[in-house]
C-alpha cells in the first residue's frame, strides 16, 4: 500500500475539530472539578479547555502555551499534517504571540497504517513550523486505533502585548481573515462528493499559517485591541466566547461573511457533522440570528479546522490591517462592529 | 454504571507507556523527516519523540516544554488521572526544572462511557498538578474510541542548572528513586491476577511526583550532574539512552535495583507487554547483561509508567542525597556508577 492510495479521512469517523467534546457538556463536566489555585504570573487561564493560556516569566515576556490534536480530516498524509500544524499554532498567533517550540501528538495505528505515513504527517508539519520559523522540539506517540495528530506549542509575547479575548472595545471593526465553511467541505470530501476546486480552495485555506503578525506594521499591530481565532465551535461560539470575555455584543454583516465558492450548495446538500447540531445548541440563547435562512445559520456553526483569525480593531485602522495581509489572505474581510453590550451577545442579519 | 464499577483497564488493549511507538521504529522513521532549522536559543531538543525540550529566554530563564499521554493503566478513573499526571510532570522534574502550567490531552469515548469518568480524571490530574504547585490551565479534548489522557507541560529552569543527560561524569553514583515493574505489575493488574498488596505498592509509587527537588539542600542540587526519568523504555533503554549522550558507560548492580516486592514472580507468571521484546531489542547491542537470567533481563526492559528518576550525582553527595529524599521516595537506591566509556553502554551483573 503506497501513500498514493491510502485515503486518511476512511479511516476514521470523524475528523478535525468537528471532533471536539461539546463546549456545553465540557462546561458541566470542568465545573465539578476543583482545580489548583492559580499563580498571580498566569495571565490567561486557558479555562474551557479551548484557548492557549499565557503565563509571565519577566516584566518583558510572557509565554503562551496551547495545544490542538485531531483525526484526518483530508486524506493525503502530508497535507493532514500541514493542517494539523498550522491549526495548533494558529493559537499562539491568536494571542498576538510567536510560536518557538512544537512537540507531536502522534496517536497511529502502526498494525493497519504504513510507517511511510508517519514520515508524510511529519514532514507536513515540519514544513509548516518552518515556515513559523519555530522549532519542532520532540513529542509523544502512541499505538492507537485511529490516526490522530497535533502540536503543543509555546510561545511568547510581550505580556503588555496580548491579543486577549477579553479587550474588545465598543467601535471596534470585526475582521475575519479566512472563509468559512471547512466543516461542511471536509465532510463532503471525506464522502467523495467535493469537486477538485473546492477541495484546493478549502485545503489551501486550513494549510495557511495564522502568522498576520509577520505582515503588519506596528501602528497596525498596536490597534488591534483582541483577537480569537474560530475553530470547532464556529463563528457563531468564538465570536459569543469573545462578546462575552469583553462584556460587549457584536453586531455581524451576514453578507460580508468570507466563505467558500460553493459552501451554501454542500450545507444543503446536508454535509454535516455533529457540531453544527451541538455548536446551535450551545449558542442558542446568545446568538440572534432570526432574519437568517436555516441554510445561513449552519455556515455560522459550521465548525473550523485552521479556521481563520477574529480581530476586533480600532476603526481607523480596519481598512490598513486589510490591505497588509492581502497576501496571502485574500478572503480577508470586515464582517461586522462592537456595540454596547444588549440582550444577545452576537446579531447578525 | 456508577465509576465504582467501571474498570478502565478493561476498555482498552495496553495501557500506560507500554502503548508507545517502540524505540527503534521511532528513530527509523524520523531519520527521514527534514526537520525545521533549530533556533541558537533551543538548549536540548527533544529529539528521538521521547523527552523534554529546553529554549533558552533570557540569561536567567530557560523554559522546559514537554508532554506525554497514553491509555489507562489502572481501572479507577481518578487514580489513572493521578498517575498519568504525575508521569507527565516528570519529565520537567528530570530536566531540573520546576512545572508551572499543565494542560490535559483527553481523548474519551462519549458514548461508552460516563462524563463523571472524565471529572474523576480530570480531578485526580488536578489534586497532583496542586502538589506540583503549578497551573491546570485547559487543554484539548476529542471523542474517541478509548479513553486516553495526559498532560503538556511547561515549567522554568536556570540555564546553566538544567539536569540534561548528557552531563554523567565518569565517577558520578547512579541513584534510582523509584522502584521497577510496573510495566508486569500493570499487566497483572488488568489480568485481574494482582493482589491488593501489589496493586497499591505499585499505584502509590506511580501516583508519587518526581519533585526530588523540593527535598534537596543546594549543594545537594549542585552535586547532581545528570538525569532522566525511567518511563517506557525501562532502565535498559533510558540508562542506554544517558550512557549515550554522556559518552560514558554504565555500571549497575542487579540485586542493587530496588524493585515491586512480588515482581520476579508477575515476570515469571509470563505478565508481560510488548515493550518487554522492543525494549530489548533496542537496547540488545548496546546493554551487557550475559550474566543475568532471562527473568533479571525482563525486570531491566521492563516499560515503566510514571517510573523514578536516575541520577548521576557526585560520589561524595551521594548517600546525603538519598538521605533527604528518603521520605516519600523510600525505595530509592544507589544502584551502581559512572565509568569510561567501553565496548557496551550499560553492564549490568
Amino acid at each position: 500500500m503506497s501513500n498514493e492510495t491510502i485515503a486518511l479521512t476512511q479511516t476514521v469517523q470523524k475528523g478535525g475539530c468537528a471532533a471536539k467534546v461539546a463546549a456545553s457538556e465540557l462546561r458541566k463536566i470542568l465545573s465539578q472539578v476543583t482545580f489548583p489555585v492559580k499563580h498571580a504570573a498566569l495571565l490567561v487561564d486557558g479555562g474551557l479547555f479551548d484557548d492557549a493560556a499565557i503565563y509571565k516569566v519577566t516584566d518583558e515576556v510572557a509565554m503562551v502555551q496551547t495545544l490542538d490534536f485531531f483525526t484526518p480530516i483530508v486524506d493525503t498524509p502530508k497535507l493532514f499534517g500541514r493542517i494539523a500544524a498550522a491549526n495548533a499554532l494558529s493559537d499562539v498567533y491568536a494571542m498576538g504571540g510567536r510560536p518557538k517550540t512544537a512537540m507531536g501528538i502522534l496517536a497511529f495505528p502502526i498494525a493497519t497504517l504504513p510507517e511511510s505515513v508517519i514520515v508524510d504527517v511529519m514532514q507536513g508539519a515540519s514544513d509548516v513550523i518552518s515556515e513559523a520559523k519555530a522549532n519542532f522540539v520532540g513529542g509523544h506517540s502512541i499505538d492507537d486505533d485511529t490516526l490522530k495528530f497535533g502540536l503543543s506549542v509555546t510561545g511568547f509575547v510581550h505580556p503588555d502585548k496580548v491579543w486577549s479575548n477579553a479587550k474588545a472595545q465598543v467601535g471596534d471593526v470585526l475582521i475575519l481573515t479566512k472563509a468559512l465553511g471547512t466543516g461542511a467541505m471536509t465532510a463532503a470530501l471525506k464522502r467523495r462528493e467535493a469537486t477538485e476546486h473546492d477541495i484546493v480552495e478549502a485545503t489551501t485555506s486550513m494549510s495557511t499559517l495564522n502568522n498576520v503578525l509577520d505582515y503588519l506594521s506596528a501602528d497596525v499591530i498596536d490597534s488591534i485591541h483582541a483577537a480569537t481565532d474560530i475553530t470547532g465551535f464556529g463563528l457563531s461560539g468564538h465570536s459569543m466566547q469573545l462578546a462575552m470575555a469583553s462584556e460587549v455584543s457584536l453586531k455581524l454583516n451576514f453578507e460580508a461573511l468570507p466563505k467558500f465558492s460553493g459552501i451554501l450548495d454542500y450545507l444543503e446538500k446536508g454535509f454535516l457533522t455533529k457540531a453544527h447540531r451541538s455548536n446551535a445548541l450551545y449558542t442558542d440563547a446568545s446568538v440572534n440570528g432570526e432574519k437568517l435562512s436555516p441554510l445561513q445559520k449552519l455556515l455560522l456553526n459550521d465548525p473550523q479546522t485552521s479556521g481563520g483569525l477574529l480581530l476586533s480593531v480600532r476603526k481607523d485602522k480596519a481598512s490598513e490591517l486589510l490591505r497588509q495581509i492581502q497576501n496571502p489572505f485574500a478572503k480577508s474581510a470586515i464582517i461586522g462592529e462592537v456595540i454596547s453590550r444588549n440582550e444577545f451577545r452576537v446579531n447578525i442579519a
